[in-house]
């Protein structure tokens, strides 16, 4: 048996997660938990080797032990829900998530920032810098866009220096974070056409949400498969807006969902354009190697990802295909992540992580 | 064949199916029997009103008695195996339907043309009409140009004359199907580009056979996703060679296939250009109601399909939407159908209710 | 009811059922169609040969076209919800399914009755002969003692004569009727003990109906399992019911079911006493043979059954084992069927033919 | 932000376990590493504070890299199998996990204990104590009598001071691991009677391995569901064996397992009859509250277990209910918990902390 003392105490977790400071624990709101990814932030949280849930935020009038809401957490995390009380919550977290619909999330944001919470909020309300877009897009006016100003993408992949130091964090969409990281080096090193994109999406059902919905009731999705939102889901204008970013112009897509009969996963089969005739498969991988070498949740690979092999983890896996078809040259980048983890809630503890210097990964491995 | 009288019976049975004649009895062999496309063959053909199960024939030296093998068979069908005996077959039947492997197919397809038995074959061995391209695909001989060369391609609803006289009907593969019902009458009337097609195909796990394997057993694809063969795929081939003849000039396609969670079921979902920018998305549909106006098993809709919608059905669903994206307009087609049915033994069904003059749906709907 | 000219034909659809005239054809009407039962009726009157759906009733302000409730309906049945109009169903239908929650019910069959139209009824309103035991577990007064009084339990192959000449049949719970089938010849035949009796059952998500709740939301059911209403469970007392008046004295048991995620099926494991020492496994089987030897929906067998070989069958299937265990002996009894089939709808059709002097199999197998 | 110093580290790091001592890491070696256990023994020894994987051990030729085997583990866990070799595991471990197959296991188990290696045995070699009984269920000679005699049985709200001083424990089988927790209380107190208790139990198909067979083809496993083994399972002597052991006196059950169409989690449902009519569920909630009030694993709660709480959890959940029926009152005992990790790699884990002083809990909640 390996015996040590404290000071080597760094070496023993590295299992969880390198590079946290073991002396300090962050303490984590979160408000709306009742959801799904308020329960795989409780559930990422206890086993966070640094962090701590500490005050459960609602605006329910009844306020329910999160255990009755979650029977999984019984034993585990029994807090009752508190009112969303600003004053209060600042004394208790160090730290926000803000588990809420588009246009609820922002009704607090404010509030929260105002006596130096730091947030991460999960819904869209943060997303899209461009507030007449959010507003076109979610048919809903802006009513933060003081905030929406200053708030950081949280992809940490692509804008970890910009996440430390945030106070508001928008978390990204589940089907966005999977296509970002699929597409951006390709398209930053110019080794695919920024047009002519198109994002073949499946997601579980998980990412529908936790309320009942004739479409979502068992017997209607079991043995089903179908497609969805065809060009027309909220989520491709903020995949435009990230590869934009990224491109340093234009980028367009077409993103087409479909609903898988499992609970968690989203996979990703994208299909581009090699910006010209001399890229080659190796390129592509290089790119991503390029990328991802030091990233330790994004796994480029060979084989084709399977949503079972990220499944519950913040991993994202790629693979890239250079095809010859009877009419020239074709790439099929594959992305596959947990919806729940990496699309969300995972993805929010990375962010976290960064935001209070405790190492990516602490947590999440 | 059993010739009988005709009677006014056709209208009761309307439910059933049009235009049979009652007074018939297709007597119906099945080489290879033991698995899943035999067994829906047979199930089909105990709802056939004028057709029935008279010999089921296996190269096994055991021969099992079917309800051995499948159980949901037991009080509906009971018939012993039988070895494949061309001249006792001939006389107990009037068409046999091979369901088995490719190779093996074309050893036992001679022998049974040879004897005047008509046959619809279920393996790939007769589908592709180029024997040099179906060595290569296959990588094997291929032993019997002779009645390749008069071989029909068994898609009704694309090649119903020629289905009608034939001795030998190569029954399409599962994904082509849906692929070739989807695009043809799109080519045929120019509405899109022949290249540049992309078809984003996923298929329940009935689609790979009955004998278990590593990456088919149930904890490896339940709640599990991921594409496979892509761009290399058998069927890809297939698929360009009918859409190929439809357009009457060459077609290619990229074809990606994913394994889905569930036992039925194709979905496709199929990327590809308008043929110039006045093409709407009305035009496509008007495309579709031509071409599948009269046919009972092609279901143009509105809504995007759904494969539980097809389930247990003869029934290909197709939809389309013409996308604007910001590089330009994209048209996407929908296409759903049960690969064991529609896809595989159902189509089968179709072709002999074909070959035998008892009306397209007879036992289909 | 089209009455017609008997003829021959009935060899040639032997596989479609024994003995039915094919020179008639029942008019059927069911009010409520748009739940799962009324689904699965429709589905299968459509395949029936000697019946056809010629009326669908519903309650709602806004009849919708059935096809739009059940896409799946598309292009084999798109008939229209109308009124529920006695005097116009009357001349349109010859028998009616009132597919509806008990109460409603029994609203609605006292009119249809009085048109002398015919009635199997789906709900549990006229199962239980004793109108305060009924009020009891129903927690509603009866409404409809007068009719209750001649009203037939349905279950075929235990009252099959009175069914024949029955004008209101009251259609088995799902439960109920693997467990009467299971245990009615063994206490018939006093080999096992009337008291003491658990019966574990399971059934797939169907059989809690259509509506979405928050229990039944995919990501809730989907890998779960649990048991629910441990000796609470409605079909309790039904099932004591059939089962005393089948022994001729009061039988008791524990009813205790489980929900499994599965869109179909019901597998009971039933465990009872053997009635003495002397009986054994051979006696057992011999009293299932006896009983079942004649009955083409009862699958006597070796094999534990399976739900998914009774899968869209009307079929239940039966097998015992005697077991040794360190305190004496225990008979286990297992039973599966589909619940939407011999467990509502199937069993509906069956009674429908029986009533209609069509042969029990008609359209069933 | 709780800032805070090494001694408070304990409370910082609660989420994760009680207890244990962070200047340990216990080094972990499995055989046996490429089955469903071995890689949640894995997966649970990477998020474990005090413990790590040091060691994985093949028989095979040829010695995969452990990620090639579990695609998940890429970026986790990239150790390649090594030869099974005594000398040099003790070297590296300090414990070691054998995930073999019986008869296998106690191939090499003695090797281990000679080399003063403490080893935590999952296979069924050490389970029974009785040889003769093993050699009868199994069906094979006992090869290592000498170890078996001191092997102490790992299941430890049951057992924990034995297995804190044991060199050989004998992880415990799935099923009877929760036929354990749930009766024990109830026996050793005299609350139920110790004959005619049913165990109605239903399994995820984790727990039948990793090798695909014809009857876990997906096809045939999905929406299936039935009964196997009745009264004849492996674990039914193996539960009578540690019943017994609690009650003081023989024990006899009858178990019936059932193959449930998910990936993990077991629910046993299990009849049992009160010890006399004074026993009330109030008594039988206060012998497991007594039993397990201080236990972190087993969960006692008044709603009825579902797989889906437990799942990927070290809980075992457990209800009960007294049900009056028309022949006297019945007891009905509910458990509930994952078959990989409660039943196996977690509880495990679980005596691995116990052996070497860790707390319980670590790692595991």
């Amino acid at each position: 048996m390996v015996e040590g003392v404290a000071t080597q105490f760094g070496a023993l977790v590295w299992g969880m997660g390198d590079g946290y400071n073991p002396a300090m624990s962050i303490r984590a709101a979160i408000i709306g938990p009742t959801g799904y990814t308020g329960f795989w932030l409780i559930d990422l949280l206890l086993r966070h080797p640094a962090a701590e849930v500490s005050y459960l935020a609602s605006h329910r009038d009844e306020l329910p032990n999160i255990a009755e809401i979650f029977p999984a957490l019984r034993g585990r995390c029994e807090l009752s829900c508190r009112p969303i009380d600003p004053d209060v919550m600042v004394k208790e977290a160090d730290v926000v998530f803000t588990c809420l619909p588009h246009k609820a999330a922002m009704a607090y944001v404010p509030a929260m920032l105002d006596v130096d919470l730091r947030v991460v909020d999960l819904s869209a309300d943060y997303r899209l810098t461009d507030a007449e877009l959010y507003e076109e897009v979610y048919q809903t006016p802006h009513t933060d866009r003081a905030n929406l100003e200053h708030a950081v993408y949280g992809l940490p992949e692509l804008y970890r220096e910009r996440i430390e130091g945030a106070d508001l964090v928008a978390n990204p969409g589940c089907y966005p974070t999977a296509a970002a990281l699929a597409l951006s080096p390709l398209l930053q090193r110019s080794l695919i056409k920024p047009e002519n994109i198109v994002i073949n999406a499946a997601s579980g059902v998980t990412g529908a949400g936790k309320s009942p919905k004739p479409h979502l009731h068992y017997p209607e999705v079991n043995e089903a498969y179908s497609a969805y939102a065809c060009g027309t889901h909220r989520h491709q204008p903020e995949i435009e807006q990230t590869l934009s970013d990224q491109k340093g112009s234009g980028v367009s897509v077409l993103f087409v969902p479909h609903l898988l009969p499992v609970d968690r996963g989203i996979l990703e089969t994208i299909y581009v354009n090699p910006q010209d005739d001399d890229v080659t498969e190796d390129d592509l991988y290089e790119a991503f190697d390029d990328a991802y070498g030091d990233e330790a949740f994004v796994r480029v690979q060979s084989e084709l990802p399977n949503i079972k092999h990220v499944r519950d983890t913040n991993f994202c896996d790629l693979a890239v295909r250079m095809v010859e078809t009877g009419a020239g040259r074709k790439v099929v980048v594959f992305a596959a992540e947990d919806n729940m983890i990496k699309g969300a809630s995972g993805q929010a503890i990375q962010n976290m992580n960064l935001m209070f210097d405790q190492g990516g990964t602490a947590g999440l491995l």
